[in-house]
């Protein structure tokens, strides 16, 4: 007997039947003898709503008002469940994350889980209860209404799992696991039955928008055992997220592509080169709520260098704005911009156990195409079909490249092949 | 320098437009120097969509979890009227009924208030806050969420102001005081500047839905200085509902004609005439959870009586079902059921100051037509106008009688003519 946390998102729970369907399989899953805690979306769409109806009547809705209405989407999903529980013919309750209670900062709209009280729900589940705690929401200590922000119904999941010791936290969403690639974009994708905390985080934040970073985050540190799965359809193992040495030794190096098509890159020409100069360029874009991606310096000559970084696309105008009133304050040669640009990126922990890899395209840039490894592969494959690189950044489990827009399918595509990943493992 | 309570009903609020109005009126008290506390319902209709879900998963749904579900609406409301307060330049928060908070016991669904916390309400009001207190909810000692049951703003919002000693507590509706019968059935009704709480008991229990019933008892019990007004209409005074004395000395006798079309009578005959009939008769309907209302046993004669009462309408074939069941039982003669009547009322407390006039009913029953008062005034002018009747009930400031329903506007319009309601006072 197991205890498991399954955490249904908002297409999974989107109408009274689809809640219906989640019952049903939560009882099987109890019917197995197992202890279950259910952590629901709210209903696909809703959050949207409530949020457009606050929008009627602020443009800048106060955030503290913001999270009272947006929470009571979950509200609504974990008193439906608890019905459709109790149909099946089980014991069922549900909590609000106020009520648990799951503590977090003060931080309204992206609040962070602090702690979380097991009281209630480990006398629940002894007593024979399946308990639905809604996703997303939580209370600070002065008992003020905070949610965690989009997705944050899966660091709702992992975190209970964490502070209950659960034995595994299930992801259902509308994808059967975590793919070598988006199958949109490259049929052969192939699923993977494991995959790493630290490629989950790369792909997440590279656009394969499976799970929210912050979860993965979270299962990683308190090492929840998580694993990704489909809501419509019964077989299947989805994915597991490991920890490294919980990898087969035949683990490819390369486990997937992640691209990201939102992106726009800015490059500030002949500034000086001197200590201090990337806080002068950057600051003003962070004081815009700008977040920046990609980061490159280039080696300087004559004492200017040329700096370039990537922003997502939505707020590539502000930032051109800023970086010309910063140009012309530190007398830099000028300003170029580009929003036609996507990132394509080969992620794997496998680069690890090739040292030198990483550190050394990170150190010598595009100059180490005589690497008989992951970088010189991937920059010989992009050039043969005759995509020029734009930028190229790297962490220590992946490289990622800046490409034209026009080419992201088919850099992804040669990319899946080159590293063997649409053969299975 | 007043502290008011203003209560807003589903219409006020049910849409974000009628929200920034309801803002806008706020923000013309607060401007006058008020302490305000708003305790707004869900928009119109939400709270039967929230119901309308919870059936399509069950038809039974467990109490607990409907009130999770339901008192959502509320909690919506707060949040975007807290907003549009804010776009009116007021500082402005909201509290959720377990947040403030408003204890109850554990009746799901129909939860009666025990107490409620003032320290935040007061803090922020002291901080020259606009608080606005979701309506309709609470939590019970264990933490659960409640509600209060249809119409159950009201009461928030009279608990509140008892608990505050609030100078006032306004329920602003979408009439614009409480008025002398339904102007619906009779153009020549007249809206009534003070009403006694009493006699608002009796016409709220009648059908003048304007006020919950128990928001009135409530208000009378603590003294809390109640007014009807329109949400619509920005002059006016509305109706104000004060304890008997205060009311002027040319207070006339009837305040207003009350009636219900939802009414369903039942008889059985013969049954034998001894001690304890009365609970074998209806116990078995209460066990059914069917309301009744008006009873009436005749004066016995060959050992046995006729013992007749009314019941909702949408409850009479489950009655009659039950009665047919006891009457075998019993040996009674038969049972005899009519569910096309109606009642019709006469309130008021002036009533009281003409001794007699309703015990003597009572005691007397029709017999009493010679006593030149408003129980023979009453079925003199029903009976002019060939209107037969088939029940009486009297308490010390109501004469009710049942008619056939088709006699209703009639007897209505009659009525309100006979008291010289159409006349201003």
């Amino acid at each position: 007997m197991a205890l498991i946390v399954q955490k249904f998102g908002g297409t999974s729970v989107a109408s009274t039947d689809r809640i219906k369907n989640v019952a049903k399989r939560v009882a099987r899953w109890k019917a197995q003898g197992h202890n279950i805690i259910v952590v629901p979306s709210a209903m696909s769409g809703e959050t949207n709503r409530l949020i457009a109806l606050a929008r009627e009547i602020s443009t800048t809705p106060d955030p503290r008002e913001l999270d009272v209405i947006a929470s009571t989407g979950e509200q609504v999903t974990i008193g439906l469940l608890a019905l459709a529980l109790k149909e099946e013919g089980l014991k069922a309750k549900s909590y609000t994350g106020p009520q648990v209670r799951v503590l977090t900062d003060s931080t309204y709209t992206k609040a962070r889980i602090l702690q979380i009280d097991d009281e209630k729900i480990r006398k629940d589940l002894d007593n024979g209860y399946v308990v639905v705690v809604a996703g997303f929401q939580g209370a600070d200590e002065n008992g003020n209404i905070t949610t965690l922000g989009r997705g944050g119904s899966d660091t709702s999941a992992v975190a209970l799992a964490a502070a209950l010791t659960a034995d595994e936290c299930q992801i259902y969403t509308d994808v059967d696991g975590v793919y070598t690639t988006d199958p949109r974009v490259e049929p052969k994708a192939r699923k993977l039955d494991t995959i790493t905390f630290e490629e989950m985080l790369e792909m997440a934040s590279l656009g394969s928008k499976v799970l929210q970073i912050r979860s993965v985050e979270f299962a990683g540190k308190y090492k929840v055992k998580l694993r990704v799965l489909s809501s419509f359809q019964e077989e299947g193992e989805g994915t597991l997220i490991t920890v490294e040495e919980d990898k087969p030794m035949e683990q490819p190096i390369i486990s997937g592509i992640a691209f990201n098509r939102d992106e726009a890159k800015l490059t500030i020409l002949g500034v000086p080169d001197r200590p201090g100069i990337a806080y002068q360029l950057l600051g003003p874009i962070a004081d815009a709520n700008i977040d920046v991606d990609m980061i490159i310096q280039n080696v300087a000559k004559d004492e200017t260098t040329d700096f370039s970084f990537t922003v997502n696309r939505g707020d590539y105008a502000k930032a051109m704005e800023i970086l010309k009133a910063t140009s012309e304050k530190l007398g830099a040669r000028g300003v170029l911009g580009d929003d036609k640009i996507c990132k394509v990126s080969a992620v794997g922990v496998g680069m690890r156990s090739h040292p030198g890899i990483a550190s050394k395209v990170s150190a010598v840039g595009v100059g180490m195409r005589s690497h008989p490894g992951i970088a010189s592969k991937m920059f010989n494959v992009l050039g043969q079909e005759g995509i020029n690189i734009k930028m190229i950044t790297t962490s220590e489990i992946k490289i990622s490249v800046v490409v034209d827009e026009k080419y992201l399918e088919l850099a992804v595509r040669v990319l899946h092949k080159a590293f063997d990943l649409d053969k299975a493992a």
